[in-house]
């Protein structure tokens, strides 16, 4: 009998502050279920990322304890999944050297991704790092081997580098009977509309979403100042009233129903009543999660713990990957 | 009474080959007096760096193994030099993402170095890591904090660039009393004029070389053929008599007197009696690196013994390095 390893899956999020609810149902219910199948998760945390920005830069203990409350919050499993941050492994980093051999200036520079980084970042000029950035992930990808990447659409050319990184290091260093690097797929998710309070894009710097952490009064007080409109009738139309769409698509998730089946049910209640199913579905949804949240909060060296463990088994799998490429590379002396 | 630590040299060569002439006159001597006088010396083979070119990729162990013969014959001593591969100090490696973060793509594309790796280069492309390349050389005479560099005058770019990256990373993390890393000096070495025996740079892969490692009847042979002129009377101007004048300077140097001495001593025995010369005074001066070399080339176990040995003591001093580095950027959690 052959034991089937795990399918990996490579995940994580740049420690820039607690995760809110447009990362919960866009991602980490997802990291969840697959879990749940059996996959063996592998979250990065890029700290180094995020250097350029100095305001984050300079909370990044803070940060990265945050996305590790978070995690073990919704229901990641630390004996299972590997969590890791970037700067405490070394070897997965040393892959970024044969990387950069497999890939030309102008296909860096010509990468939606870099493109999106730049326009993005508070910065003035584009670092090295920056422009490098996809061949970091690659790297982070890769080192694992991960089979699947879950990602939306308009991140998929960040993965067609790590596959085009992977196709090259396997033709330029043909080894045994088997590639050494295999090809990385796209796990597509549909991500749910779901909007700020405030009607734009949900993000922590705009103080427009609901962190995961957020307590119950703050809840209701964001819904309550969220945009709607004026019409009492309440129907699911994301084309003409975005806001009120998803509001009842927030609802819906919670509930696990459909948001037309919400819209009837408040029918002509308006935005008022709206605002208090929502809140009311959030917070009794987030209740277990939040507890798990608050218990854990006191709990330091628990979480020192888990990152130690992450980072001991990350270096392990980056250890034995450095390990296959110096020698598929002749780098043996 | 406290104990000064002896000031660290970085110096290196890249595995594409036995070394030469040219680099012993021009470089490892210098190593090995500044070794005499208490440094303690870092030689760093770049292996990373060549893999773009595949011909020389595909034969890397055996140039390794060329270049640790060449340090230990000329007299370099593995008990106190570190002599390391940088595939083998992930550590080191590691200090590319913050050092990455702290130079523009602007500046690493009109680095003079930059641009000289890709007129050298044998690639249609720039790839990234040619782009690189000065974050690179920063890393290693930074992680071990080397008070001198060795450098040609046309080789000062590449060491501007780890003084502004050392410059940049104490300002923007200012740690402690002292800043973490000291501005590395440039020690400016005269290089001597030796041609190759062509009349062109002297250059292994053109066949204008004599190795440290070739035998005396090679060593005749390439000197008996190598270019001069038809005047009898011997003189040393360089300026219009470069050929000559470079063999005048490789006996004046085999032989530590001045160029024009040897010139007269010779006086209108023409350019046999000058190849003659040379070619004893070049074959008496190699004999004990011959000989040393030789009795080392059996020995594979001293030197797989001598590069783990330098790559343990390498990527002690690069954790180090390392965590100081972490600790300066909050990537303490």
């Amino acid at each position: 009998m052959t034991i089937e390893p795990r399918p990996r899956v490579l995940t994580g999020d740049r420690p820039t502050g607690p995760l809110h609810l447009g990362h919960y149902f866009g991602s980490l219910q997802n990291r969840v279920r697959l879990q749940a199948e059996g996959a063996e998760l592998f979250v990065v945390i890029p700290d180094y990322q995020v250097l350029t920005d100095r305001d984050v830069a300079d909370r990044l203990a803070e940060y990265v304890e945050e996305l590790l409350l978070d995690y073990l919050a919704v229901g990641i499993d630390a004996e299972r999944a590997v969590i890791f941050t970037h700067s405490s492994v070394p070897a997965l980093n040393q892959l970024l050297l044969p990387f950069l051999s497999l890939i030309s200036t102008a296909e860096l520079q010509r990468n939606p991704t870099v493109k999106d980084e730049i326009a993005h970042s508070r910065q003035s000029q584009v670092s090295g790092l920056m422009l490098t950035y996809p061949v970091h992930q690659a790297a982070d990808i890769l080192f694992c081997k991960a089979a699947l990447v879950p990602v939306g659409q308009d991140q998929l050319p960040h993965l067609e580098v790590a596959r085009t990184i992977a196709r090259r290091f396997n033709a330029r260093y043909p080894g045994g009977a088997s590639p050494l690097f295999p090809e990385p797929q796209a796990l597509l998710s549909a991500l749910p509309m779901l909007l700020g309070t405030d009607g734009g894009k949900m993000s922590k710097s705009r103080g427009n979403a609901i962190a995961l952490g957020a307590n119950e009064d703050e809840t209701a007080r964001l819904l309550r100042g969220a945009k709607t409109d004026t019409e009492r009738r309440i129907t699911f139309d994301p084309l003409h009233r975005p806001e009120v769409a998803s509001l009842l698509q927030l609802a819906a998730l919670c509930q696990i129903r459909a948001p037309q089946e919400v819209a009837e049910d408040i029918g002509d209640g308006g935005a008022s009543a709206l605002k208090e199913l929502v809140t009311e579905v959030v917070n009794e949804h987030l209740r277990p999660i939040r507890r798990r949240r608050a218990e854990l909060t006191g709990d330091r060296g628990h979480l020192r713990e888990v990152l130690a463990r992450g980072n001991a088994r990350a270096n392990e799998v980056a250890q034995a990957t450095l390990a296959e490429v110096t020698a598929a590379m002749g780098m043996r002396y």
